[in-house]
């Protein structure tokens, strides 16, 4: 399961990341704590990291299902598509909100691959 | 540990369908990103997504801990008790949200018996 | 991997804790579901909470990593260390949100020690 580890440090760094620009733009922005909303470049900042961690809590489990039941590096490959895709929402969510949809949907893609291959694999190996 | 991963998977397909319909309540209400306040329909979908993610990051050690340290096919079971107090939660919310003590006790309580049932059951492997 | 079970239990019981205050705080303050603004003590208890869940996400598979793949009681030792961190940010946040630097940065740096040492030590079980 070594590989699948690896992605999941790599996804805990990118969220850990989006979280500390968020902590960057509250001191650009004079965005005090515990106040979440101001300048424009501030909430968009905060919603990736908030949308990052709402899938992320999906992700690592589904992740490791996906490893354990199905194949470890591909479930790793796959992985590293998500992370890719989780960069490109960011960009394009700070660029512009509306142009999020893509990164998003090949992010949450890759994660249903992930989380449908991970239950086939669990079901197969209970039967 | 096959029923365990059974019912993550239904625990994380629940939240990742809990947050679809928040976009869907973006749309229908025309709350454009990064905004998360508007029209109350929006915002009550919001909340029961965000809370969902603030149980499910409880919920899926608790029920692995239980799973592995008490019993598989038992913990499953409460797992699904969890899940469907949940959809509870998130009906009586959207209807009304001082009506969502029942679903969101419920579920707490559930969350709390495998997590205070696994601690008990990692205590006495390690003694 | 019983020490780290433990840990992860008091960590998971700690948010919850942590949620649990901010109920308190929605109705000492009159904060109706779904608004997440209002009173300063239930917006400070509310971030404080928002902030934990988004550490925790991190903290719990960087645990788990490092004990699995570097050492088991030192993992749950450092984990220890983050507990603590996080209750000293609680106590100094709701008391001054500019004075939440010190736990949050002892609460990051030991998840950090934890998030690379996992994932050294999975690259070297690797290769």
């Amino acid at each position: 399961m070594e590989p699948i580890a690896v992605v999941t440090v790599l996804a805990l760094l990118q969220v850990f990341s989006f979280a500390f620009l968020v902590g960057k733009q509250r001191v650009k922005h004079g965005v005090k704590a515990p106040a979440i909303s101001g300048e424009a470049e501030f909430e968009r900042a905060f919603r990736v990291h908030q949308n990052s961690v709402e899938q992320l809590v999906i992700f690592i489990p589904a992740l490791w299902l996906f490893g354990y039941y199905v194949h470890s590096l591909i479930g790793a490959g796959i992985g590293l598509i998500f992370i890719v895709a989780r960069f490109v929402y960011r960009g394009s969510y700070l660029n512009n909100p509306e142009s999020r949809t893509a990164g998003f949907g090949i992010g949450a893609l890759s994660m249903m691959v992930l989380l449908l291959g991970g239950l086939v694999g669990a079901v197969v190996s209970w039967l």
